[in-house]
């Protein structure tokens, strides 16, 4: 039997995966939420169809949206979590004995339930005590708070559909107002290559700049998103991510992971110029 | 119409391209020949449908597999190139005035014949009066070398196939016979994602480190390869690829690039956790 999950990176590119069986299809208030069992991937979650994680390659994603913030910012307490509903940010920030309270804060609470049955491998740590889930709308939670996170985590969706207000200028400016004097905002930033996302990109990067003294982008090689070259923000009110970086602090955690490493840290933030330019791009120019 | 060119990156993992048109297609004495025109990539070409080159991401490869050598070593005169019958690394190279010789050999005369008919973007610096083109197997030209380039690169096709030789140890051994003192080999090393791939990784690393004082392996973010994750091996006599980067010299030169910097030069070389894990336990164990 040939049965294939196909997405459509760009009109005219597809990746398709070989699929045993549809484990979970339902249509939750928000979105059609999927869950696959794969032979080269293991089990995969798709929202509305795009591909959100494969048990396979969700470590260099969650590593990396997790490790690097907490490698610069020395006391990392009070953490704030957006979108996250499958749980792999919650698994990566537990790790970490300081780490006091994480408000994670999902719109659909449908996501959650379908992880937590289906995807152990990432949803197995949201039972944790300082672990806190609020069902609602990122962007009306994070308007009531002032002065409160050390480390905010936007770990949306694309920029549409139930993600899209993550993306504006107002979300950026509140998550800036939410954090300490000292925090650190990081986001997923979509892929820099097709002409689509990278204007996706480009439109976060320049409302960050605007929003934030430091800002700086990120990558990391994510076999299963278009393109497979994704980026992410590291965004600060203090902190610069490569002088600020705690090295052999954070080693001294003893924290295995099988992407990140400090080092890799450092490099991670090396764009190639085509990158560098896109960015740059928007961040002296009007709208 | 749908028209789509598709490649399985596994038996469970496919990649597909549209397609607008077939521009050629042939059969030399080694392989399958392929030129496709496409509207997300451009024109791209396949060797027994196995994916090459497409115009829209090849700066990638060929950037990363020539500058990056030539950033190191101080004075390149004499270059050996084997395979690269599509001339994008002739292209990268003759942009270095100081180079005097570029022997290029090439398997397949019917390759080069097809990129410069359809593949122009590549293939138009392949007449340069410093490219000497030999057609024949590259593992019997350079067992008559000794003591001669100061550079090697080895642009080849996969591991199976007409480029099989090329991931052996005898052929790294005679490209280590045929540089001189202080002379560097890169080549592409294949992805280390997919489980068969990273095999091929491991052996190509292992055969050069058993032949070379200095082997060390970077990456490159290559959307049409398989995950999008690709290495090269960078293998030399003297030069150290970070501690002897000559960033301000060649800078100096005024090469414009789309992907290279020396500043990505150096975080190529900072590998995830999983890929230093792959290349260490090779390093060290028997055959």
């Amino acid at each position: 039997m040939e049965f294939w999950f196909s997405e459509k990176h760009t009109p005219n590119v597809k990746m398709s995966i070989r699929v045993d069986r549809q484990l979970y299809s339902g249509q939750s208030e928000f979105q059609r939420i999927d869950v696959f069992e794969s032979p080269e991937f293991g089990r995969f979650l798709t929202l509305d169809g795009y591909m959100m994680l494969t048990e396979k390659d969700e470590f260099i994603y969650h590593e990396m949206i997790t490790h690097v913030p907490m490698a610069v910012h020395p006391c990392v307490k009070n953490v704030l979590v957006i979108g996250a509903g499958d749980g792999g940010v919650i698994r990566e920030l537990v790790r970490y004995k300081d780490i006091e309270n994480i408000d994670m804060v999902e719109i659909d609470e449908q996501v959650v339930e379908v992880c937590k049955k289906y995807l152990p491998q990432t949803a197995g740590w949201l039972d944790d005590e300082r672990v806190h889930i609020h069902y609602e709308d990122g962007l009306r939670f994070i308007r009531a708070c002032h002065d409160r996170y050390d480390l905010i985590i936007v770990d949306s969706t694309d920029p549409f559909g139930p993600g899209e207000g993550l993306f504006t200028r107002e979300f950026y400016g509140n998550c800036y107002k939410a954090l300490k004097d000292d925090g650190i905002m990081v986001n997923q930033h979509e892929s820099p290559f097709y002409p689509e996302d990278a204007v996706a990109c480009q439109r976060a990067h320049k409302r960050i700049v605007e929003s934030f003294p430091i800002s700086r982008v990120y990558q990391a090689h994510i076999p299963t998103y278009p393109s497979g070259h994704w980026l992410f923000g590291f965004a600060s009110k203090k902190y610069h991510p490569l002088k600020d970086l705690r090295e052999a602090e954070w080693n001294q955690r003893g924290i295995p992971c099988r992407y990140y490493t400090t080092t890799l840290h450092k490099g991670a933030f090396y764009l190639p110029a085509y990158v560098e330019e896109l960015l740059a791009n928007v961040e002296l120019t009007p709208d």
